[in-house]
């Protein structure tokens, strides 16, 4: 018994990789692909996938003809489109930063004026494997960012058992190229970005910031700092998250690859390596999977940590399809192993 | 009034940009390059480089015609070889580590047993910025590592200042492939490296670590601890450092700016930048310069500092060209610009 | 009713791709995977891939437990193990170059002497779409190359039409490193392929020569002669071929794309594009199929081909897999959409 | 005794490659650098090199201060600005397209409208070691295009010497990124290029076509017809030529490699490579050198050539450099060694 699906956005690259998942997805199929900028042309005008589609403007969306609607608009066009998605008996799944944020002067802080702050409640924060429960029955799904994915799921078991020793916590990540949009600008130009590498809005000024802090800060039960560095690679695809962290001194790299055995026995996306085997972008990009290790520094308590994920899948697409599974009532590995 | 110059380990990365420097170079002349597995052959059958060279045995390397010999060697065959060539009455620059650490137990303990060390106390450690007068008389100068030469400029002014706050300092570098050397193997498989981004020697064991802290202790009057994670990024040459640390309350990023600037006053191959503009690795590449900017974390005292240099010209054979136009009586920046 | 295949050879890049398509096939499960040199390890010891497998010693491979052998063993060896995985009763298919050319003095003059050359008789060419009857009641079948299925799949409708003016064609080829293997090689370093293009074997040297013209000539009636330059692409994977030939002069792109329509409708792994959109290697990249685009030169009758494929997958283990899906009973594109 | 050179589009990679040079140049001395964009602005705003240059808008340049000016804007821009450039009394060289052709209604129907015909008679054809007794009196010279440069310089002495047998010539060219320009589309954006390759204005469609059949047909001294198929390269810098041509049965590789080192002779930008040897971009990229290299294909007469430049440097900004050099009357390779 099929469902089907709308994307809205869908020529940037979240909305291409979830054609792609859809395209192989047993019982969702899609609705719609709508494009402000190519409605009317087929979308192999934009990307050499061989899909048959000729995508429609966001206005004439056959809203009432899908189960689901994912978001892949810019934030503050999602909370518009949300409204409306919402009014039309879908649900939601919303890929932009509109609904990750409970506090609305924070999301005003780091945004703009919220078009709907009055969904704010009622919208679940999608980091499946910790919320799976509150995603399964939500209407309106406000789907993690890429960086904090590789955050959260590494420290929320540390942080809910209270190992965390001071409220410091260093994360410096390099991201593939796909994370900076599909717009072409000077800083996306492939001679800018092939063979360098540079690191921007560093310390504490990305949008991933409050996010982040919003969540570990809700694990600990405690106010969270984290000093934030994000840099590009010259790559497609891909985040590697190294975070560095002190908890009390007896806790050492086995224990905390312990503790994540444990917390995520038998979750099919999540990949707990050994200390001595750091996963690299190879271990996932192209799936749903996020991969991590831990190892130790010399100083007792001092851990460092490296995650690794797909951006656009377990970072975007891959896991907005993991929380539309659950919302729909699919298995929840549907379309994505 | 010319000199010349020999290179023992010719075909090696910093072998090859030592031959590239010494082209350009206005007084000095090439005495010879030796090469183990390729003796007798010319060195276009190793690299694209028009180079006219044919390579000799090692062994017969008329050290005699050389007033200073490059060392491109392995660390444990480049103590031998210094041995040789001051014997030969050669000044020697040498790239491997044997000669940076200055305690005879800590080399042992992260390298081998040494087979020269009645020559520690006589080498000169040759971070030229900060060693010159001692690098203009030495007759044996160790070429620092290159992590380390991105990481000791920027720190030196600010332990020298008494700046450093508790003794942690967290380096995250990022380095291009070169840096892991020219030998074939799965890690340097093209596959393996393209599109690919990987940590590796996480937390304090790469060998790059007893070297930092022996600077930096010494900068700081006492000892300081190095947390060190380098990556392998999939471009050809450069390293990124991005470094956390934390200082007395009352310092921003633009008091580090300022003592930087003062600190560096007229280095040619300094460039301090802007706290909003840190650079890349597209400043560096291909030039003898080390790049640098400050920044902020949202929380008081801890900076965030990326550098970046080019691993084979101011992170090796640069540096040692640096250092030979001292001890022979170049001008410094001599076949640098 | 599923079906179980063993692959000798698993830890080249043929072997790695054929794993990762039978993870995916809904029939056909994983009898063993053998590995000279990596006999009793984990897969994951030699590739970031999330696959539970660990290799055999070839000697020790379990042959009568699988119903067909993948051999991605290199030439001479292919040959003796296929006589062993047919005297234990399976099927074969060979992806090396022991069974494709079907005249002996034309193989040992391109190769070697062959150690099974009774099994030629029997060997069936398995370029699927033009000898899919033979394919499907093979026990032996020669998986083309990876050149020659970009060159074939194009040409064979144009050669058997007669369309070909004079015997010359000229074949100028760009193939992605994975195409160079997977041993560790200064040709394959990083620093050798990354940011660099280079020819090789150029002219009428290349191995997938004789293979090109047997099938060409068998097609055409008479004799044809292929001009073949390879070069190697600084990227994963993917084989562009720019194909220059002269047919007479009636000849249009248009019609020949109209010919190419005809020949391969339905065809679910050929895809014709029009003659203003020549196709990327991003079209076929991780896929199965083949693209190709016709246009013209301002010459009468001469035709210039672009044509694009997967090395590794229509290139090798998916064409393999395509021919062992008909061979073993299942529909042909399982595991391989 | 100094000159000094003004350059217009100065932000393009063409200018920016020219000030690299101008910088290195023991002669010549940067009169201004202008662009319409970045009026007003450091150069650094747009580029990562250590160049110390606030730019001008066109309009202000002051031309009366400068020898000679390159012109590095588009074409049709270019005529324009070599009327007022000339009417100061400056020397020219316009790397545009504006003075290659020497028939006007070809210009037109490849171009426009020329704004300036009447300079056409004057316009001296650039490609320096084939016309430098003209460019050396030249007013104004015509900067070869990249792709025909790669192609002239080892075809002039077969077709001067009535080598050629018919009149069809195919050139596969494959081009790094930098030879799309640099404003920022989808088609250079880094995910389209990066581990892609692609095939544009196959057949006769390019408009360096008609700039080559002028040329050759000169050498000629009869119409010679160029099949063309240029390709974009995931790299940097750098243009590989692969061409096929037919010459007398008597022709060899090993007689084509001795005419090119005869007629090359000492020329310090053009090398001959051995057959077996042919050159890849790591050759030459950085240099203003061309590299070739003749092979066979089993066809008599027959013959496969591959050449090599840096479409930045001899393909572009070298050449032009090169060719005023010998307008200003400094050695022709100052500032290119």
């Amino acid at each position: 018994m099929g469902k089907r699906a709308g994307i809205l956005g869908v020529t940037g690259f979240a909305g291409r990789e979830l054609l792609s998942i859809i395209g192989r997805h047993p019982g969702l199929e899609l609705a719609f692909g709508a494009s402000e900028s190519y409605a009317g042309k087929p979308f192999s005008q934009v990307y050499p996938d061989p899909v048959d589609l000729t995508m429609v403007a966001p206005d004439k969306a056959p809203l009432a003809e899908a189960d689901l609607v994912f978001l892949c608009t810019p934030h503050g066009a999602s909370a518009q489109w949300a409204v409306k998605a919402l009014d039309a008996g879908c649900q939601v799944v919303d890929l932009s930063a509109d609904f990750r944020l409970r506090d609305l002067p924070t999301y005003e802080r780091w945004y703009a004026p919220h078009p709907a702050p009055h969904l704010l409640p009622e919208a679940v924060y999608g980091l499946t494997e910790l919320t799976r429960d509150a995603v399964r029955g939500a209407r309106l799904v406000a789907n993690p960012g890429c960086y904090p994915t590789s955050v959260l799921i590494p420290l929320q078991p540390l942080l809910s058992d209270g190992a965390l020793d001071g409220a410091g916590i260093i994360v410096d990540s390099k991201s593939g190229t796909s994370g900076a949009g599909a717009s072409p600008t000077t800083k996306t130009h492939f001679m800018s970005v092939h063979d360098n590498f540079s690191a921007y809005a560093l310390g504490h000024a990305h949008r991933h910031v409050p996010e982040m802090e919003q969540e570990l800060s809700a694990y600990a039960g405690a106010p969270v700092h984290v000093t934030f560095s994000p840099h590009l690679l010259p790559v497609a695809r891909g985040i590697l998250s190294t975070i560095y962290l002190h908890l009390a001194e007896s806790w050492t790299a086995e224990r905390v690859t312990a503790l994540w055995r444990d917390a995520y026995r038998g979750e099919p996306f999540v990949q707990v390596m050994p200390s001595a085997e750091p996963p690299s972008l190879a271990h996932v990009v192209r799936s749903n999977r996020i991969a991590m290790s831990a190892g130790e520094t010399g100083i007792p308590g001092q851990i460092v940590i490296v995650s690794v994920l797909d951006n656009l899948v377990k970072g975007a697409s891959g896991q907005a399809v993991q929380n539309a599974n659950l919302m729909l009532g699919f298995a929840e590995t549907d379309g994505l192993l």
